[in-house]
């Protein structure tokens, strides 16, 4: 030994600590799928003609550290005043035990969405618990769980409204009080559904004209109205009401349920979740129990599983991902419930007395604000609030905004001659003080008693969040054993590959993560001034300049906040581009039969007709269908929609074929990004003839899945459709979301990944992935047979393995082999998409070697087990497949006549010996959850019950 | 309903969320105990005589988010340079994954000392990862886990060195080049043992006139020297040699067994751990295998459970706790446990590759700089280094020390003509380039190529890290799932109740521990400029007058870093009065039977003989042989020491009679603070007659227990002591630790909680504390004996079990029922201490009536099944005490011919259901492990077979 340096390198993020697999390892999986090198293998895989001409340059990839430090200084930049802006967004605290334990912590955010009910019953129950909150606090009957945004979530009352309203006709009312996001959104929405959008006063609504409408309560600029009046005019003529409600303020007033509201919509940020200048929040909607199969979104519900526990699980799925395809009403997947699973143990931390005493401190503090500035001689407005004022400042308004700033405070520019003021659960005196300087007086706070501003008939009358969850005692001791235990429950990343084909769980670092949690980073309101927020925007204009290079488009739109998102604002832009090109009328999407279930959802959302174009027998697209189907579609025709590499795992060659075939007839090429991890430094949509694509930042870019969201979706697009993305929504734009950047407070974990993989780390990340895939293929060769190769034998990221077989030789279906996977420690693969019958495995370049080869061990096994049904040596009915997954109540209550030892039945190939994971239910019932749909908690007896 | 304020505080932490028990429960809780109030159960419990006068003020309790916004000022008054310092101390990158899946998870950071093995394998497993990496990198055959710091290892060794010495010299040789803090620390603790400590240059040792010698490895200003001449004339002389070594060196530096050394020491700081201030970091120690057995401190073994598997356990436990009282060789405790495992961690992390990459990088730039300050024409030394040089600036000392500050950066300050210069993993070339700045220079890091400065002779030429373990791949996701795993095996706080008698395992919050993680607090090197520390400093006045209000003293030292250091030097506090009083022949110590076992080996550290105090038949200490006692010592009385209230848990009303009797006779009193959770805002060891105690901060003030550390002992005197507390350890004083504050990095914890409990709340909680303890003894009562309870029948903060009986009515021992609480879920009680066969009980106040209740339970079914043994309904030898714990291994493999079902078996009353705690090991075998002592890794073969 000597001085030899070490070809090691510690700090190299992206070649050691992203990448699963080692050099080494790397060495021997080459050999495995047999190709000479990393190099042969991609060049085997890519067909030339789709390769991207030279390599991504982002300069050399930067340490863990190097990157933490630039991101503090970029970080700097952002100036985090009190922001007492309202219009939706509003100062919070997050209790720390929260912060830590769920937003800090794997176990929660590396979830994926609960589709798998027996690895989910952890953030199932959290999700529950927010469903109820939201009910209890609208006075409604069912809840989802939850929304991207409030906007959004208006938008999809309104399309609800439509499809439930039994009114003919085509008019939506919107209250003028709504906030300008809200409005801004719903106008996009409705647009190309041909729904007309009347603002106005409530007074002086036409109910015989609409098909519903919505108000804001309280109203963006404070007022606290009963809209009971409006909603009977409503419902007389057929009409669904909607209220847009401040959660909060519900614990003081008249809940929107007891006005007779059929719908209620709204944010859940200010229960715990940081403003993060714009995003990720949950939105919530709420509707009457009639209208529930009619509600977007994911709804948990309470079933039993096959000894008859209960245990939860997502109810009505058929409403999701299988998004009904081109009858498609809603393309919502991700669905914030990382956020919603704060919001709900904010609420269960604090229960209704802790809401109600914050909501009242708000408002008693509200109250001493408008004193203090009526008795100087302001004319405060409205009479009647919760925790928003405007105050008429005539000519002066920018000068108090700014001596309000001055103070460290920003105020709401309201009109010409009012500013708005939102006070929030960090108001402390210090800044009613700070505010009333800002208008030149000066008082002291303390000089004020406590008073009230609603009018009695506006208060509640009716309780909440009487379940027992809401009643813990507060002790953070018990609390943190709560959120514990159902971590405990559930199978995420942090213990387990997540191989799930299209969805691309891979690792999300823990340097990644911390930025999120800087207080530079979540305390920033979205409508802040612009001076204010200029480390958003170096590291917005940064990103986006990273993903132009990467997708090989000219500019990128951060707005939308989830990958269908996307997709919809994709889609729109393309739209408004051939309407200023005077081919509004095209109005024809080409869409092969293996795409996303979104991709018809959205292109039905801008008021497209699909067109679906058959797949050749290899899974490709057939070419000559799709020809035949531009020519027929000829001057109608808007654009086609196709993922890159294909739905089925292959890097198709006739890519260039499709897109310039719809380019002849004048359609524009929309590619879908969730392939991405496959072509990152390899391949550019952009190269390929894409006009425009979404990127799915939670896919690729190491957002992580947070057991359902939150998402990143932002789109890249040419330079022709640039002038067409979406606007701001608070200045009138087309707007697909609330906030100008979606959900811009995760941004920093896409950034640093890029900062420290640099250019080269995201090729080889990228490779890798597909060495991943090829290498699980190789391995269950044989035993499975794998779908949809490419010409040279090659998979692409991802595998699609056949069982559909099994069904006739042993009766074993996908989900047996799903939940036998449960056994194993495993989450499932994809199933049954894009193929009835199959499995989709992903890998990603972040697992290791063993862990790719326990799973192949665990698949290997199964087969092994089929095989032993197929020869007669175990029962079709009675038999692992069948009785997985496998827990320790059958260990201990009853393991019964089963042909099998409680050795082989827990504890399979693959599966941990000391370090096993239990399912804490056995297989879920889902006929009967969606039979008997309990969507609330169920009362403590009915657990008592189900335990007897 | 109306706007009636609801008369919840969401904000206030003190009586909502750090105390378990809400208001209502509390009630209920009252009603059991039979008292009418929580201050007639307080004024039934503390004697009148001993009550402090008026209460705690604060000032008003501030919520969480005001204190982290204060600490947040008062941070930012520490100022963050890169400190060059070295002397001990250096920068480290911490991986973010392990920061926040070790340091920032309560999994981890609130477990207890690993003394039940079947609850605590996974930190087992880290710190025996910790041992194989010390004695990997040592060269040596066995290593501890852990030690306090550098210097107290340094200590330990020597009188280790003392204890298998068979020279018989008293003198003791000490490298000049060793650190100044551990030559002070060291200097400290030869002093009362009569040990002379010989500083000088080892190339003129006397080899023969000492019992041993340690050498600094690389020495303090940077040599590189090989020891073995040195150590090879200190064995012909039968003297024991040590070598003081940095770990990180030693990936390419000879190791210290290749020199033939017996012991090594050192710090593990520069793996990951941040300086802090001083600390927490972990030391390490290593010996010859001939030497095990004298060696201080914890060892992991590995041994086997009831079933063969292999287990991890504490070795040869009777080394510790039952610390051989008055024969004691040391009073270690707290060993640092979860920052040992955050090292153990980095290595795993890293691997041998990276860590000597690591290392020849910050050689390398070593070279670097020093050849810049060559060229430039400075004279350097040495000229053989790793990491640290010495530059010759005459008498510009003072000029380039401040100019180096400017540029960032603090140098080390070395006689009055040299600064010092120590490179680490965080130097990057501006860095080097601003050094040489800060010398006139200008040039440019990377105009020089990579050089070497060790001698080839002195190169390591053997392997280590060579166990699997340290070749993981690297991978983040690979680690991630690692450390969860392990953090899976354990049962802490997170998870449910530690019940354990004189620990106070009490709630950590979330908030206290966030500033932990802020680099204002951790990357300040322990002897930067104290102008850059002012923020430290307001932290330590402020925290140091509340300690000092709340237990009557009038100063306090924070230098002690574990409780039986605070014994330690607060004896010495009071020898070196007696000495300045012309009293040095004050040798004798009273204490009392029931005492913690470390006081009397703290007394004996400090050179005084021990006098053991009888106990009265009601546990109290008998006053008439206290009394004859301290007559019979008389001029010789030097100090008594008991605990308040008694280990036996009670309020004894004689105290005041004790503490009058040793003044009498000249003795000073100290008391230990074990208990102040007991007394914190109802009583004052400095009102009842204390001159000096010890404060856990770790137990009292919510410092985690980390799994067996960090801990805080901070001493409190009365005035007349002031000038005798511990000095400035690198200013010649004498000191106790190697840092001036301990490990300061921890009190933002301890402070957060006194700021935002407020003075009352402090006190609610002692009474809270005080009523869980009552509440657990009265619904025990007629199931089981109460031991010592205070005149009115109430027991103080902990009660003790008499479970003695059981023995001879059902074989049923302590063991059984601490191994029967873990199928409950529940971490044992204190067993047999203070007194044989009991199990000591102390919930804290932080435990809520639920958790209180379900141990009840389970206490209760335990004494069922003790019943059934009784009776004769269940065989002695197997039934569910004697096989537990029960193992998932006992349900899959054999259940056998258990006479109860599986279900009881399981399921005893206590337990969750879904959430079960599953012990991954059987019953530990105790005798195996001490007797076929493994204490590194064993390899993977060994795993195999156990398996098989």
């Amino acid at each position: 030994m000597s001085f030899k340096p070490t070809d090691y390198l510690p700090y190299d993020f992206a070649n050691r600590r992203h990448i699963g697999p080692s050099p080494a390892e790397m060495s021997e999986m080459l050999k495995v799928v047999g190709a000479g090198s990393l190099e042969d293998l991609i060049d085997d895989t890519l067909p030339k003609g789709i390769r991207m001409k030279g390599g991504l340059d982002f300069g050399k990839a930067k340490s863990e550290r190097e990157v933490l430090e630039h991101l503090r200084k970029v970080a700097s930049k952002n100036k985090v005043l009190t922001s007492l802006i309202g219009q939706g967004y509003h100062g919070t605290v997050t209790p720390p035990a929260i912060q830590r334990n769920i937003l800090e912590n794997p176990a929660w955010y590396t979830a994926y969405t609960p589709y798998q009910p027996e690895i989910s019953q952890g953030r199932l129950e959290a999700l529950l618990n927010f469903q109820t909150m939201v009910c209890d606090l609208t006075g409604l009957e069912v809840a989802n769980a939850s929304l991207l945004d409030e906007a959004t979530a208006c938008a999809e009352a309104m399309t609800m409204a439509q499809r439930v309203s039994k009114s003919k006709a085509v008019k939506f009312f919107v209250d003028r009080d709504c906030h300008p996001q809200n409005i801004a959104v719903m106008k996009t929405r409705a647009a190309p559904l041909g729904i007309e959008v009347i603002v106005g006063d409530p007074a002086k609504m036409g109910a015989s004209e609409v098909f519903g409408a919505i108000f804001q309560y309280p109203g963006t600029y404070g007022h606290v109205r009963d809209f009971t009046d409006s909603i009977a005019a409503l419902h007389e003529h057929k009409g669904i009401a909607i209220v847009s409600a401040d959660p909060l303020s519900l614990t003081l007033l008249k809940e929107p349920g007891a006005m007779g509201a059929d719908i209620a919509v709204g944010s859940t940020q200010r229960f715990g979740v940081p403003e993060g200048y714009g995003g990720p929040h949950a939105a919530y909607m709420a509707c009457k129990d009639a209208y529930k199969r009619a509600m977007p979104g994911r709804i948990v519900g309470v079933s039993i599983d096959a000894h008859g526990n209960r245990a939860y699980r997502l109810s009505l799925q058929t409403r999701e991902q299988h998004i009904r395809r081109e009858k498609a009403t809603s393309n919502v997947c991700t669905a914030q419930a990382l956020l919603a699973v704060m919001a709900s143990m904010y609420a269960v931390f604090h229960g209704p007395e802790g809401l109600k005493a914050i909501a009242q401190r708000i408002h008693r503090k509200t109250v001493r604000l408008a004193r203090g500035l009526e008795e100087a001689g302001f004319k405060v407005d409205p009479q009647a609030f919760f925790d928003t004022i405007t105050v008429d400042v005539g000519p002066l308004q920018a000068a108090v905004m700014k001596s309000a700033v001055d103070e460290g405070i920003n105020l709401r520019r309201v009109g010409e001659f009012r500013v708005g003021i939102s006070l929030d659960e960090r108001t402390q005196p210090a800044i009613i003080e700070a505010i009333w300087r800002a208008f030149g007086i000066v008082k002291k706070d303390s000089d004020f008693a406590p008073e009230y501003r609603v009018p009695e008939e506006m208060l509640r009358t009716s309780d909440y969040l009487t379940h027992p969850i809401f009643h813990m005692n507060r002790a953070e001791t018990e609390m943190m054993r709560y959120m514990r235990r159902l971590a405990d429950r559930d199978l995420a990343l942090d213990r387990a590959m997540i191989p799930l084909g299209s969805c691309t769980m891979k690792l999300n670092s823990a340097a990644e993560m911390m930025p999120v949690s800087w207080r530079e980073f979540s305390l920033v309101h979205p409508y802040a001034p612009a001076d204010q927020a200029l480390g958003y925007k170096e590291m917005i204009d940064d990103l986006s300049a990273k993903l132009c290079d990467i997708t090989g488009y000219d500019a990128i739109s951060m707005q939308p906040n989830s990958g269908a998102q996307g997709e919809y604002a994709g889609l729109l832009t393309i739209a408004a581009y051939h309407e200023a090109q005077g081919q509004g009328h095209r109005k024809i999407c080409l869409i092969p039969m293996s795409a996303h279930g979104t991709n018809p959802a959205s292109a039905q959302m801008v008021g497209w007709k699909v067109v679906v174009v058959k797949s050749a027998a290899n899974g490709d697209i057939d070419l000559d269908d799709f020809r035949a189907k531009a020519e027929a579609a000829g001057d109608d025709l808007a654009a086609c929609m196709i993922t890159y590499p294909s739905t089925h795992g292959v890097f198709e060659e006739t890519v260039t074929e499709v897109t310039r075939i719809t380019h002849e007839f004048g359609g524009q090429v929309y590619i879908d990004g969730a392939n991405m991890n496959a072509m990152v430094g390899l391949s550019r949509p952009g190269d390929l003839g894409g006009d425009v694509s979404h990127l799915n930042l939670h896919k690729t870019f190491c957002i992580p899945h947070g057991g359902g969201g939150p998402g990143m979706g932002p789109i890249g697009v040419k330079s022709h459709l640039t002038p067409h993305l979406p606007g701001h929504p608070n200045e009138g734009g087309a707007a697909v979301s609330a906030a100008p950047y979606g959900s811009p407070s995760l941004l920093p974990i896409s950034w640093s990944y890029c900062l420290m993989m640099g250019g080269e780390g995201l090729t080889q990340a990228t490779r890798v992935a597909i060495l991943n895939a090829n290498y699980i293929a190789k391995r269950l060769e044989g035993a499975f047979d794998v779908l949809y190769k490419g010409p040279s034998g090659r998979v692409a990221h991802e595998c699609i393995i056949d069982v559909r077989l099994y069904d006739e030789s042993a009766g074993v279906t996908v989900d047996d082999i799903a939940k036998r996977l449960i056994d194993c420690g495993f989450h499932a693969p994809t199933m049954s998409w894009p193929v009835a019958g199959t499995l989709m495995v992903e890998p990603t370049e972040s697992e290791t070697k063993a862990e790719l080869d326990r799973f192949c061990d665990a698949m290997l096994a199964i087969r092994q087990e089929i095989a032993a049904i197929e020869k007669g040596e175990m029962p079709r009915e009675n038999n692992p497949l069948k009785n997985a997954p496998h827990t320790v109540e059958d260990l201990v209550v009853e393991w019964g006549d089963r042909p099998y030892s409680r050795e082989q039945g827990c504890f399979p190939p693959g599966a941990f010996r000391v370090d096993k994971y239990w399912p804490p239910v056995n297989r879920v019932d889902n006929v009967h959850g969606d039979r008997n749909l309990i969507c609330t908690c169920p009362p403590l007896e009915a657990y008592a019950e189900a335990a007897e």
